[in-house]
């Protein structure tokens, strides 16, 4: 398992068997990449989740408390995937918030993914995930616990030559990945899917629309991937990754995934 | 809290941070009512886990297993409300499912709520949620860790006068309470809304289903619901609740409403 954890600030393994986070996903999280103690997108991963708990009521973490505890957690990693998981705490029985809520904290460290060159380079082949995506607007956007869309998507396939799912909603406009999120470019302009009934707005995929502004967030119809120059996913764990096959389309690398992926080494990962 | 709590078999109040039931909500839970050693419904309550875990791709439970620690758990209690909680257990981070799945069951026995005469022979009121419940066949019916919209929208009200809320999917049809399901009588026939796009196909529900098997399961407008002679509630834990008022409008308590509670007592609740 290879993970170093703490809960509500303590070494330990453990959570309680009656929290809210385990029995109705209420709660939230964030996968943040370490480079030593240094977590480059650390305060765009504070910022989502801080708006993810006014989203669902819940008292937000400090920022600084968090951060000496990722760091804790990660030490004597060179590289580090901390998982940060924040849940309405310990309940009664039944649907309705507690009145006094205590949120629990756990902080995970785990080592990164092994660093894939080749799908940093020639890009990775992707699929056309089957189940489609709900829309709920309420909870589109953001990083919850309730992720079985994802388990099951993810479970959909196991070939280790596919590198991630292209995830749809139920009117066929593309969303996002299984863990990523998706970018295109149309005739030289950089474009995401907007994500205001359903997916995950990914730090990187943030730290993106900071550095290019005049992408456009728009629907995307599935059938209009077809007509892009380039295809590329990014995510907080594994960066930015060149699409070169879509559910068996190839397609070529081109400048603008280049360009976002030289700005990513530059954020020092 | 009043919980006494079986995890894997032992007693015990905690589970793993690393729990996949935590991470992502990847399981499934059964809420029991108990009457000493017997649960009524306890048949139905297992058929409903063992279609869960076929759907989810879980391994499914020993249902003897779980019936021996439900009533350990139950021990000594008059009355209980048992739940049973599934989960895909442990795993290393990100959605893919561990190849070797070890669930995790936990067991927690509760004091049920106190008995509610007037509500029993009166009826409760209910409200319409603002929540629309998002439409995902792949999960629907189910009785998954993914509830933060029953959260949401249990958390819409804290009157205690508010015997529940009505929920509606994004097509405005009414499909169920937060907790409990909906039937409504229509010229004298019971109907109930379909769940194969939302909703949760609870136990008592199923029970009802059973025992008038003329029932009609079908799509039911919010609208047409103000054409209802009788509408009531349906709840493995409060039995059958006659509906007075919804949002506003007063309904009188009807035959099969009176029907359906007669059977329910006849049940051995």
């Amino acid at each position: 398992m290879m993970a170093r954890l703490l809960v509500d600030g303590r070494a330990g393994e453990t959570v309680s068997a009656l929290d809210r986070g385990l029995g109705y996903g209420d709660g939230l999280f964030e996968t943040i990449r370490f480079v030593g103690a240094d977590a480059p997108l650390w305060p765009r991963h504070m910022q989502r989740l801080r708006a993810g708990c006014e989203r669902l009521h819940l008292p937000p973490p400090d920022p600084a408390l968090l951060l000496a505890e990722a760091r804790e957690a990660a030490s004597g990693l060179d590289q580090a995937v901390v998982r940060i998981t924040w849940t309405r705490g310990v309940g009664a029985r039944g649907y309705a918030p507690p009145a006094a809520v205590r949120p629990t904290r756990i902080v995970a460290a785990f080592e990164p993914p092994p660093a894939d060159p080749a799908a940093q380079a020639d890009g990775v082949r992707v699929r056309l995930c089957a189940l489609r995506l709900a829309e709920q607007p309420r909870l589109a956007g953001l990083k919850h616990l309730n992720r079985l869309e994802q388990v099951l998507a993810r479970a959909e396939w196991d070939d280790p030559a596919i590198g991630e799912g292209l995830l749809c909603d139920m009117a066929d406009r593309a969303i996002c990945a299984t863990a990523a999120n998706l970018f295109a470019v149309f005739d030289g302009v950089l474009a995401t899917p907007a994500l205001h009934r359903c997916g995950v707005a990914g730090v990187a995929r943030a730290e993106i629309l900071a550095a290019r502004p005049a992408t456009q967030v728009l629907d995307i119809p599935l059938a209009e991937l077809a007509g892009a120059d380039e295809l590329f996913l990014s995510s907080s764990v594994r960066g930015i990754l060149p699409v070169r096959e879509l559910d068996g389309r190839r397609l070529a690398v081109g400048p603008v995934t280049r360009a976002m992926q030289a700005h990513w080494r530059a954020l020092g990962f």
